[in-house]
């Protein structure tokens, strides 16, 4: 699976995603007011406004872009019906062509993973047939419970050529907390950077392994150091734009022949109308003025590498 | 929440769980075939047959126990069924008087653990309403990211007086991998320790906090260090049974006063017809035979208590 991604970051010459992390208060009003007046003030309003947000940024996005990465909890936090929204918005950016990484962080005991793996990424067997449920190219991974945490997910990538994201250093102001604490000299996030190697070696796919890492972009220096760690693991890199990281700040997240990371953004994207940059296309055209961040976002980073 | 559970343990005279963990091949035979019969094989079938499987267990141990816990794996593994079954088993254990810890094991950056705690604790406003979406009264915290992936849920603890348990030292045999690894010279579960103590004395009640630690019963020299270093925390420990830990290794969980910890048996307890012990039940009185093991199990801790 991380040979379609590199095919497609290639082909759009576009090593971004766009991470579809809908939050009520980004969708324009005039959308939400319509999904109140259809469904009333129900979990089914607010999933019909995700969705119909969504749709019109894939639908202006689509073409410039290899993968896009919904973040399962703003879904999860309106219940079964913005579920019904995730699964609808993985198929819908499946049908046009890209590659759906869900942010879902599971990780659990072996069989519990295994669950996991099978409900986000592969299948499960009923009577004589094999069914998805949520059907995501790629899922991000938690390795707090170590290897028989992950192994389960590393299994399905080879079986079902599917891919995992594990997270080892992540954007947020207090990831050092733990991950940063020194063992043996070395900080925890290079010793979980070398697990992931390992277990990476069990699922490669062509130059690079279907098993990636999280590597914030809001930390350079410690990504230069695990770019050289891994160097056939591919990074995911949150906290660019909205969370602080600037181009010039993830260019050694990338290897030398300009691959190895796909950078994401958030609200920097999906919410760009609110920003004074593009507050010109006003919140009836915001999906224009997604597209326009993520040319702007490709060429700012395009100019790094 | 916490006071709610301690007085619920007490009236029952039982700190233990029964996790409903639903893996189709736990599912007696007949059930799983009417189911489909019924629904064909599909997604909807699977999640009948765990509907089923369920409901019967609760039916027949509602009375003897103060809390379940669903692993939202088992569910989310059927895709948007198996979701719908999950708030089902929630909203019909919560009206047996059940108190209902969802093993979730989210966490993320703080505006993504909001939605989170939202989601499966708390509720979400749309237009004048606040509704909710999977409503459990614990979920299970992943604590990888640190103090601001964790404080959304420990607010929602405080605001909507619900609770968490967070991951500290889990109970499968790879946990050591990172959890055990020294840090200054304690290992990194201690650490963790140290911050859920420190994140629960923001949401206490009673005496106890609504910020609890999971604590695997697999390791029980390692659960006498940690009930001394987090007094006021409460326990949940999985791992008794079928992975290996036994009522002897549990009781340095507990506190002198007998409360401090709920024991989790999942296979052990839902999966009982199939172990020698309770063969005579059979399949087609599978649920009578969870009710044996529940009463087994609660004599076997009150033994060493």
């Amino acid at each position: 699976m991380i040979r379609q991604l590199i095919e497609k970051i290639q082909k759009t010459d576009a090593p971004i995603c766009v991470g579809l992390d809908p939050m009520l208060s980004y969708i324009p009003e005039t959308i939400v007011k319509n999904a109140l007046e259809e469904y009333g003030e129900t979990m089914q309003a607010a999933a019909e406004a995700v969705w119909q947000y969504n749709k019109a940024i894939i639908d202006h996005t689509w073409d410039l872009i290899p993968a896009v990465k919904p973040q399962v909890a703003m879904y999860e936090q309106f219940g079964l019906e913005g579920m019904r929204v995730y699964e609808k918005t993985v198929s819908y950016c499946q049908e046009k062509g890209l590659v759906v990484i869900g942010d879902v962080k599971r990780g659990d005991i072996g069989s519990t993973s295994a669950a996991y793996a099978a409900g986000h990424l592969g299948s499960v067997q009923i009577g004589s047939r094999r069914l998805s449920g949520f059907h995501a190219d790629f899922i991000t991974v938690n390795p707090y419970l170590g290897t028989d945490g992950v192994k389960p997910f590393v299994d399905v990538c080879s079986q079902e050529d599917k891919g995992i994201f594990v997270l080892v250093k992540t954007s947020n102001p207090s990831s050092g907390e733990f991950q940063d604490r020194l063992i043996d000299g070395r900080p925890l996030y290079e010793w979980v950077a070398d697990k992931v190697v390992e277990w990476g070696e069990a699922s490669m796919d062509g130059a690079y392994s279907n098993v990636g890492a999280v590597v914030g972009a809001t930390y350079p220096e410690m990504s230069a150091v695990l770019r050289r760690q891994m160097p056939h693991t591919y990074f995911l890199v949150p906290g660019y734009g909205a969370q602080g990281g600037t181009a010039e700040d993830l260019k050694h997240c990338f290897n030398a022949d300009g691959l190895g990371a796909i950078v994401n953004s958030s609200r920097g994207i999906i919410a760009a109308y609110k920003q004074e940059k593009y507050k010109t296309f006003g919140p009836e055209h915001f999906a224009e003025a997604s597209r326009q961040a993520v040319l702007d976002m490709a060429a700012d980073i395009r100019r790094v590498l």
